[in-house]
């Protein structure tokens, strides 16, 4: 089910400035029985990624009702919620008293993804590089297209994630997700402050790693340190912990630092549906 | 008057990925009676932009049919044709299969910017920088963040454009225009293969400058070259040219290579409308 600014319905405005220059953001992840897991974290990030754009937030509990409406019954929905500066008349200006437009889906379904946190994914190394954009690095914005073109590079439905470098060379994330390396009992994880998403999830792994004593840089590292890790997982907030079993056609295993944070983070998820 | 795949109406899905992830590209331009001024220029563009995001472009007679309806009885319209890759599912990939959406929206209305073609027009300098992304340079698509950003820079009204470089500081235009500058006898603009759009009036002045028998070198120069160069002219299909008489406070005139630009691009326009 799709609302639009609190109402059941499946269309924009064309005039929409989301569509017109991608302005606005968005988030993804799931709700039990109407609720979203980890809700704290993904309205403050809203208000964060907001406030990147300039853009008004809706109130917390305005959301929380959209949300709710729009997984109905479902007992499992994946939501997807955006927020645009609302239609606007041509031009890259904006007046700042623009009504934002909220929309807020939500899909039916069960957990797709555990086999793949149990078993691991397929990886690729795509070549579409990410621009550095250090006024907009780090937020969940609609200007997407990067990802678009990476996620395009293949077809095989047995790879899950392409990861995605810098122009520098730096590795940055997959696609839709963030990277986690282990190496040496010690995790690290790509500084997002010149392009990237700095996602709710990874923001979840590096608060558990610190929970469980487990030191974690936020750092920079190249496609050559993923190869030479022991360990590599991704994260988003609809999957979970992914980690890596082939990564550029080499096999990998999944490691304990993993499996640690797989256990807190699926610990944290038990305690909110219970 | 807005036509949504040739339909009169003013709405788009809610899920179409113009929105979701800026996945489309976009024009404006001119109609007159309810033809594009430069038609033939416009829809090659469209074709290149789609190419490069490789969305199904539409047939050029269904687009020329959907901006005469638009226009109405209207003599003067500006138009917006937006291409999309359609509605699609969650996610970044696509099948390619995708129906596209085409937005093609009109506005009447007499030409506004004459006076500041006569008198030029004031100009800032911006700091938000453009990020370099060689895979979408030149495309005229809807991630445009970095635009809306640097728009926001400012609110007098007495500005008219602001000049964006990247991040190395080469100079790259203006929010919504290319920059021409002119010394000595030769004019320069700047080279777009890292980013920037390459407007269809840049295409034309390169045409009516070779015409003219004026070298002009598609090249990198920074903010200073800019400053201290004799004339500097912003381009775009809504406004054409518009010689620059302020730049960043500092007074300036309109030249006779300007002068002559100019004069050159209004008999093309005065010959479609003949």
């Amino acid at each position: 089910m799709i609302l639009v600014n609190g109402v059941v319905r499946s269309e924009v405005s064309a005039m929409d400035r989301g569509l017109a220059y991608g302005d606005g953001v968005f988030r993804t992840f799931l709700a039990r029985g109407g609720t979203a897991l980890h809700w704290h974290r993904h309205y403050a990030k809203l208000v964060r990624d907001c406030a990147a754009l300039r853009l008004r937030v809706p109130d917390r509990q305005v959301l929380e009702a959209d949300v709710k409406a729009a997984c109905g019954d479902d007992p499992r929905s994946t939501v997807k919620i955006v927020i645009t500066r609302g239609p606007g008349r041509r031009g890259y200006g904006y007046a700042g008293d623009e009504a934002p437009t909220r929309i807020v889906h939500a899909e039916p379904g069960a957990d797709t993804a555990a086999a793949q946190r149990e078993d691991g994914i397929k990886v690729r190394l795509c070549s579409t590089r990410l621009a550095c954009q250090p006024a907009l690095a780090g937020v969940k914005h609609l200007n997407r297209l990067e990802n678009v073109l990476a996620r395009a590079e293949w077809t095989d439905a047995g790879i899950a994630e392409g990861l995605m470098c810098d122009a520098s060379g730096n590795m940055i994330g997959g696609t839709m997700t963030n990277i986690f390396i282990a190496a040496n009992g010690v995790l690290a994880t790509p500084r997002l402050d010149e392009c990237g998403v700095a996602g709710v999830t990874r923001e979840r792994v590096l608060d558990a790693a610190a929970r469980l004593g487990l030191q974690c840089a936020i750092t920079s590292f190249t496609v050559n340190e993923v190869l030479r890790a022991e360990e590599v997982f991704l994260v988003n907030s609809v999957s979970g912990v992914w980690p890596v079993r082939d990564l550029d056609g080499e096999a990998r295993q999944r490691g304990r630092i993993t499996r640690a944070v797989q256990l807190a983070l699926q610990q944290e998820d038990d305690a909110q549906v219970a």
